[in-house]
């Protein structure tokens, strides 16, 4: 079946889901425009899960996507803690902030609660990142008609999605902004490039693939049809949309010269993620051996950040962000969906 | 000008110089099969640049593209090379190696004797590694009215190419096996993948973009024309044609599952080039800070890699390569060329 029929879409393009930056708003405003709008729900409480999902579907008869992490909460592990805060001390001291115990909106992946919270919505598409939920969990969903997605950063992690019931895989290239899907790779210097990892991920699996990572604007759209995706997932090119919650320091530093220099770093989470360089990536990492866990390295970080940001500064800032933000416009998502879009007629997209 | 119309070609295909796998045959081959042959020159005495020339023009009347590096020869640096030496010494008891002095063949930039061997030929095209060469040396080469093409892998470097002259960039994305072409840049982690660097070059520049690194058969070819190339460079996909000659190691690795894991380092050459992940980079690398500057890491290194490939081990071979090798083939390069320009038919490559 192909994709667009599969996900119930016109345009064979979904709204990335982003944590911290966007909510039901700017997924109506996608799925309404004719792509698949998603709503990021790893840092949402379940009080909030609910709400979106019945604020989309109070303003839009389309379908949607959850997305929702699936790691493994890490144990408590105070001395870990302990010396990231000790790390992030003089940042303390120099901006005059009290340490505070209050540790701000964490991630938290799915569990059983969340499935009996969504089995009365059966969400057309649920998509996942970091793998996949246990096998119970995940036949609760499945037996309600949901689609399951997930990310991949490299064949390995296909075949594996492939194999443990991932209806379509999402090859995150190396390119992609915010959290890589990396669950089995360990080694950041192998990740590929989209122009690598999708050829290399359709050539392995037989479900339908999802292009994400460096794709910007309607060349990119068409280009990475051209190499076989059956869709692509963007994400950075909503980020200065009406309908996203980007901050105001965020959206700042996206239009700056230095929102052009991305990298990865785990410093504000403890799991690698591409973001503006800024100064807590330079002077921290980007790669911290003393990073804790994902996602207790936010533990730390949160209080820091907010109050920094308070003086608006965003040196300390997670300002997520891929390495090509050129299609970065402060539009709705109607007209950034429909720019995309642009010259996909007649192009046939691929049903692999 | 349309760039196949000023590298003189029907195909916008050019094969990629690759120094140490390939001679004039390979690009005989490819520019008498429509696209544009290179003819690496890094690696070459004097005799062997004229020989190749002349070899290529008596058996082809098209055009042709001569690669040069044009990095600063470091001084003589006794201490580092010692200091190197030390630490490869351990492989050469293992392989009961006796160290020598005899450097194999290195790496020499352009200078003005090799200009005054090119003088008669007046090539046609001639690409540059590592930037461009000094005022005067460049100005005698476009005098000859040869078209001289450089790498980028970051808009800074593709702005400085333009301004210094050179007629075409190749946008040589972080996908791209070999040497990275980064001449201002130093920073690995920031190096873009080809679907991000590629449009943010094109939007930067007004010289015609080639794309390069990812790039593996008709389905890139037909992505990167998308996404607004000119033209592509194409390596990796050649490495096993019959005219290239790739040793039978380096055959093998990359039909080896280990062909499918690259990654950059430094410990075979000084720079950074992309290359399939073994023994030496593992153990040494893959970024060591004690590899003398390029060229010189090499110099301690030849006689350790010729000894044990002797013996049919490649653990101290530098196998470059790109992150997609999915196009590699044991075909000729006419067949290669012919594959990788399928369906271009109707595409319009953009004139930029």
């Amino acid at each position: 079946m192909h994709i667009k029929s599969l996900l119930n879409i016109e345009l064979p393009i979904i709204q990335a889901p982003m944590a911290g930056v966007q909510d039901q708003r700017l997924a109506i405003a996608v799925t309404n425009s004719g792509g698949l709008g998603s709503i990021p729900c790893a840092m949402l409480s379940h009080a909030q899960i609910t709400e979106q999902i019945e604020q989309f579907k109070a303003q839009s008869d389309g379908s949607y996507n959850l997305n929702f992490f699936c790691h493994q909460t890490p144990a408590d592990n105070p001395g870990a803690l302990q010396r990231w805060q000790q790390q992030l001390a003089p940042y303390y001291e120099e901006f005059n902030i009290q340490p505070s115990n209050s540790a701000g909106p964490s991630r938290n992946p799915i569990d059983q609660q969340i499935v009996e919270l969504l089995a009365p919505f059966k969400p057309p598409v649920i998509s996942f990142h970091f793998g996949l939920p246990n096998r119970a969990i995940l036949q609760q969903i499945k037996a309600w008609g949901t689609v399951v997605l997930s990310s991949a950063t490299s064949v390995a992690e296909a075949l594996w999605l492939e194999q443990h019931g991932a209806d379509v895989i999402i090859a995150q290239g190396a390119e992609a902004g915010g959290h890589r899907a990396m669950f089995l790779e360990t080694d950041l210097s192998a990740q590929q490039g989209t122009f690598s990892l999708l050829p290399n991920i359709l050539n392995a699996v037989s479900v339908p693939v999802i292009a994400a990572g460096g794709i910007a604007d309607a060349n990119g759209v068409r280009a990475a049809i051209s190499l076989g995706a059956g869709a692509v997932q963007i994400g950075t090119s909503y980020l200065l949309c009406d309908e996203a919650t980007t901050s105001t320091l965020h959206r700042q530093a996206l239009l700056s010269p230095s929102g052009k220099h991305t990298c990865i770093t785990n410093v504000f989470s403890g799991r690698p993620a591409r973001g503006i360089i800024n100064r807590a990536i330079t002077e921290l990492g980007p790669i911290s051996e003393i990073a804790p866990q994902f996602p207790l390295a936010s533990v730390a970080f949160a209080p820091l950040r907010s109050a920094v940001e308070q003086q608006q500064i965003g040196d300390f800032s997670h300002f997520w962000c891929g390495q090509n933000n050129s299609g970065c416009q402060a539009i709705s998502a109607a007209q950034m969906t429909k720019q995309l879009s642009a010259g996909l007629t007649g192009v046939s997209t691929n049903a692999h």
